[in-house]
């Protein structure tokens, strides 16, 4: 291994795990490149090779004649890369339900398992949330996108329950492709009723996690992403997302 | 977007497109520096950095003194991520054998749905390569790891059957997490025997597969996920793997 190859490397380890330990967290700003590659000791090139890195993978961000800072959107780094590198099979709104279908449903069996009191209590303002919001949505107080985010809420705090990592961070992934394809935007929306329904259901999860019933909270589950594909224009999300 | 970032990104899309179309395949020679910058008509720092980003990432491979290679391990790149920024939260044991026992399932189920009679008819190699080197490797002619190499071509070929590539690369990461931790080394292996389980196991899911009966495949793939985590010494897999 080079010299420059390995100087980068131990720059890309270093942020990682200042992020991993939590000494860098999400909107925090990096030291100057000057400070940091004193304290590293390593050249200004290779510490900008490893930042030019983790700002494509979007773990940093450079904010122009600002600085360097942590993104927040850590958990698009899968979504970008599957955007990015995902060749799919068959349609990729297809494969992205079939998907969504069975592994948010494996999510909320293990949500079900491993979830704890304070998952319980979270994910019960994220559904009054959702709920309190379905009057405004109908009165067009609210947008399909504002519905999404409460919606968004309820799925990863699902998600988050399972006290897995590895699957959270697939079902974020696969959440994040949806919404930055628009797959919900208000076009491809067939049933806007569907909101309600939706409320309904995130119930019915909910009450099969907190009695640790597994089968129900996995069953409840993919009834609900079923009815989400139901509830949108399949056909044109094929033709026009590819 | 500044200028020198924005050829960065264009570089990156570039090469990115041309292994998506195909004209640029595993192994292949990328174009030396000079001559890549002028058919892009970009400058070679962006150009330098677009490849230093695609070498952190598995996609290119730089070969000391020469060039530039297209990777072979396409497929590792998720499992790269999640080394690199997976923060687990119990052991990693515990959650990718959790993770396995749920998306190798659902793999399992989708190929008994999608499969081809290519899908079986290359399945069955596989299974077959397998079984035939059980003699020699209890005769103590094949190690530990070239049976997990055959083991890996028919975990892999069932998940290919699904026909969901986004379903494909979530099972071939955690295979690769599990192949390069070495879970399955000697060392960890409390029970030899299991090879022999494991190549009846596969011959029931094969059927199942075959048969197109979703929920046995799914079953069938659990128990023998299952099998494997109990032939495994995991308690010491969870204190030397962190």
């Amino acid at each position: 291994m080079d010299l420059k190859q390995s100087a980068r490397d131990l720059a890309i380890e270093y942020l990682l795990q200042e992020i991993k330990k939590g000494n860098l967290k999400a909107g925090d700003k990096l030291l100057n490149e000057r400070k940091l590659s004193e304290n590293l000791g390593i050249s200004r090139v290779p510490l900008r090779e490893a930042i030019c890195t983790l700002s494509t993978l979007g773990i940093l961000e450079a904010h122009q004649g600002d600085g360097t800072y942590v993104s927040d959107s850590y958990s698009e780094i899968f979504s970008n890369i599957i955007k990015k590198y995902g060749i799919f099979d068959r349609s990729m709104v297809d494969e992205v339900f079939e998907a969504r279908s069975l592994f948010e449903a494996d999510a909320a069996r293990l949500a079900a398992r491993n979830h704890t009191e304070d998952d319980l209590v979270k994910l019960e303002q994220a559904l009054k949330k959702h709920e309190n919001a379905l009057t405004d949505y109908y009165e067009e107080k609210l947008k399909d996108k504002d519905m999404m985010e409460l919606d968004t809420e309820i799925h990863l705090g699902i998600a988050a329950s399972s006290h897995n990592n590895f699957i959270l961070e697939i079902v974020k992934s696969i959440r994040y492709v949806t919404l930055q394809q628009d797959y919900f935007s208000e076009q491809y929306t067939l049933d806007h009723e569907h909101f309600k329904r939706s409320s309904i259901m995130h119930r019915e999860i909910f009450n099969a996690i907190k009695e640790k019933n597994e089968d129900l909270a996995y069953k409840k589950m993919q009834e609900h992403i079923n009815e989400i594909r139901l509830a949108l224009d399949i056909e044109s999300i094929r033709r026009d997302i590819k």
